[in-house]
């Protein structure tokens, strides 16, 4: 498959008429063919005419076929063979083992998908049946289901070109909603969005779906996604990037005449807490993980644990040692694009005018390597220091000693809303985990025990997601199946004769869902 | 039980410091004692002092405390007697019949969020369990279920003295979901407003429970109002009243340093559809429950029939006719305040520049009565000119006569969001309806068939929600059980150890819940 450098609206390849973007491959600095020319305000608003037309009809898909669709996506994503993992290689600096698993992990995410439009518990049917009888009034019948939003925008993530870009969690969960999606690409890897994009497009196509179900637009600059954000059909957004870029997208959706969710997925530093036993126990293998977890795709993740928290002392100066060593000898690693790499060299910096420097990894090899960074600091410091909350995204990572469990406490309650805290902990710190647990849940969308945060499972109970600025919307999460639950909205329908109602609300059950019937969950 | 005049922050009577309330009589215009001071600043900060106090332990009550406790408010709201329907009835002008029902309404709303607390589905309880040997990675443990926000801020409605006021629906679902509760109490009700609030406050005390779980604030202006909602201890405010109100609330809240939900009931007109075959056989009838629903309360609800659309012929002459003579007939009713009547004759005064007046009711017999309108349009002017949707709060309604379905359509597509849309129509209506409902699926949170959108059902499958600008928050729903969801945020646990994982998700299920475990959802 040769790739065109143009963009797809509905099913028509069409080129940009704005600034050109041209992949860089940060492992050299080459720049990539082709060039993708930007999309415009037009290219906006004939994707929304597309996907506005397309609503009614896909939102009304049978289960069936919208379970099919996201499928046959999956299998689209799959024929594309090694081109996709080299190319994405190439525009990421990933190597391909990661892609590959990153391909492995997008697929089996729309099949996921699959299997809960199938199920249909997002319907969430409930029928109060009519009581023709009751004093003072009767009660009439009321169905409820939920339906998609509208078309929704997208705007690809720089850090996974696969699971969270074109064809990635918001995309999925927004399809098996029933909503069109419109993607902006992201900058960095125009070519494998115009693959998956094509892979997208053609199971619209296989599936017999109308066209504007899936748009593809470039665009650098702002142009295209205000355009997107603003456009009265456009009716939710899902993002994963920046906290300005996440806040800029949320404030532009909160000032349109009617103003639409945005589902952000902005910035956390992902306490980690060593509590005594654990750290007396194994500082050392503590370290390992730490070290391992924060170094692993040269810390581009949203769950990189950016804040480790410890009461000071003998325990922690030997983890803080160790991890130092081992970090020392970690190799840099190149990262996602040359803006990438900058911004983490500023972060680094301007964390270093504040906290001290403990370890550095192995300098820079090449163009773009991250150098890994370890910093330490006092917990007064950080309890009066608001840049020392400042997420660097890639390997660095602030370790705050505290004075006492007290003072562990008062450092969790400044934190910001996170996406993760982890606590590593024996039997002998249940007492003082439980005590910190309260302000955890409030701070936070997943707390582990005794594991590292990177790694986000594809699952129904998984929750990425986190009070601001960890998210725009902490009522949701922007990865499992409970992903879908924020494209929809509820209907009720009262007295609505059968012929009327909708598939899944009829009084047969065609759909053989379990409905909560008259304040009963069906089995 | 003697009114003090005074707010309540916890279990402490305080009286404030700012510019005075005092309810008014509207069938009198005569004032009520005693004066209500309003609360400062200072005030909001104690309570919201106290309510962040009250959080973690209030929000870890078991099911069973927690139901307890929101019967105990409705035993106490009962035992306030004839007191408190005295009271309600002579500050807002509404016949002691319907006071009463509202009560009963009340605390039977109480007494179902008791049950749906009990039944803990709102906690969505999901269990992926550890695949340890999983390849390539093996799986965690996730456990997931859902935490309340936190303190929650209500602005008590004009309209519902106790329904939707300090122990109404948005108080009971938050309390349900875990959500200590800052009232602001509406200015046109204090002494209904007192005499409830103690009434919760003494349930807060009966069950044991921290006192900052509820607090009752007064104030004129936006001093209180403003403060709560940015305080950053409040995490959702509920609202019900007019467009501009909330549409300022949301801008304060939006532009906190962390956002926070506001979930505003605004503005709706409520479309009324006569299709041509119910038209032509049964006009009168429908004339009649038209008249009905539009002055039932003097039109004080939400779900007023502010619309009426159909195609022009001598059926919908007809129809006009027999409503206008009907309404003709119907007297004026007291409205629930001064402010709320001028606004109303401000309303019909500007409504009448736009559209022709066909009836007006029997006019005012005393102060502040409104006077029923009745009002008629072309479809052609509906379209082009924005003022002919305008709420008007009160016994007004508009009939747009179009030319044919394509225009019925085009009316339709016109709308902004709201709270309802009815359909009269017989059976050989079907397809004109069938062909209508994706636009009323996308406009509306609740579709009727045959019957007329006031009188709202508090119960699992109602919808009391919409599109904006009838809500702020399309994905929720004011009224029945589904409103707990609004204050929920999920919380996902990771290989916690048995003894660290609240009670919902424990190994042995003690709650005997009905868990989404490995993906079934268990019997």
């Amino acid at each position: 498959m040769t790739l065109t450098g143009k963009m797809l609206i509905g099913q028509q390849l069409l080129g940009g008429t704005r600034d050109v973007i041209r992949a860089i491959n940060p492992a050299t600095d080459a720049p990539l063919e082709p060039a993708y020319a930007g999309g415009s305000g037009e290219h906006v608003e004939q994707a929304c005419a597309l996907a506005w037309a397309a609503f009614d009809r896909y939102r009304e898909t049978s289960l069936a076929q919208r379970a099919q669709f996201l499928e046959t996506i999956a299998e689209n994503i799959e024929a594309l063979g090694d081109t996709l993992i080299e190319r994405a290689a190439a525009e990421t600096g990933l190597p391909v083992p990661r892609i590959q698993g990153e391909r492995g992990r997008t697929c089996a995410q729309l099949r996921t998908f699959a299997r809960t439009v199938r199920a249909g518990e997002w319907l969430d049917v409930r029928v109060d049946t009519a009581q023709p009888q009751r004093q003072p009034l009767p009660r009439a019948d009321l169905r409820q289901r939920h339906v998609a939003l509208g078309p929704v925008a997208v705007f690809g993530a720089s850090n996974f070109p696969l699971a969270f870009s074109v064809a990635g969690g918001d995309t999925a969960s927004a399809l098996a909603a029933g909503c069109p999606v419109i993607v902006k690409a992201h900058a960095a890897h125009p070519g494998t969005s115009e693959l998956v994009g094509r892979a997208v497009a053609k199971a619209v196509s296989d599936c017999g779906l109308p066209e504007g179900v899936f748009s593809l637009l470039y665009g650098s600059g702002r142009e295209v996604g205000i355009a997107l954000v603003t456009d009265p059909r456009i009716k939710a957004v899902g993002f994963t990037g920046s906290r300005s870029g996440g806040i800029a997208l949320t404030q532009a959706a909160q000032a349109r005449p009617e103003p639409i969710p945005v589902y952000a997925e902005m910035s956390s530093i992902n306490p980690v807490y060593l509590f005594a036993a654990a750290l007396e126990a194994r500082s050392a293998a503590l370290a390992q993980g730490f070290v391992a977890s924060l170094t692993q795709g040269a810390g581009q993740f949203c769950t990189n644990p950016g804040l480790v928290i410890a009461v000071r002392g003998p325990a922690l100066d030997r983890f803080i040692q160790q991890a130092a060593d081992l970090l020392s000898r970690s190799a840099a690693q190149t990262m996602l694009t040359p803006g990438i790499f900058s911004a983490f060299q500023a972060g680094v910096g301007a964390l270093s005018q504040h906290a001290k420097v403990v370890a550095r990894g192995v300098p820079a090899q090449g163009p773009n390597q991250g150098q890994a960074h370890l910093f330490v600091t006092e917990a007064s410091a950080f309890l009066t220091n608001e840049h020392l909350q400042a997420e660097v995204f890639g390997a660095a990572s602030l370790i705050v000693a505290c004075a006492d469990s007290e003072e562990v406490r008062q450092v969790s309650e400044q934190l910001e809303g996170q996406l993760t805290a982890t606590l590593q902990m024996d039997e002998a710190d249940l007492a003082n985990a439980k005590a910190l647990l309260p302000v955890l849940e409030r701070k936070a969308g997943r707390l582990l025990v005794n594991g590292w945060p990177t790694g986000v499972e594809v699952s129904d109970a998984m929750v990425h997601g986190g009070p601001f600025p960890a998210t725009s919307d902490a009522r949701s999460t922007s990865v499992g199946t409970a992903a879908i639950l924020r494209f929809l909205r509820p209907v009720c329908y009262q007295d609505f004769p059968d012929a009327l109602l909708p598939t899944a609300l009829q009084q047969d059950n065609p759909l053989l869902l379990r409905r909560l019937l008259d304040g009963q969950r069906e089995a």
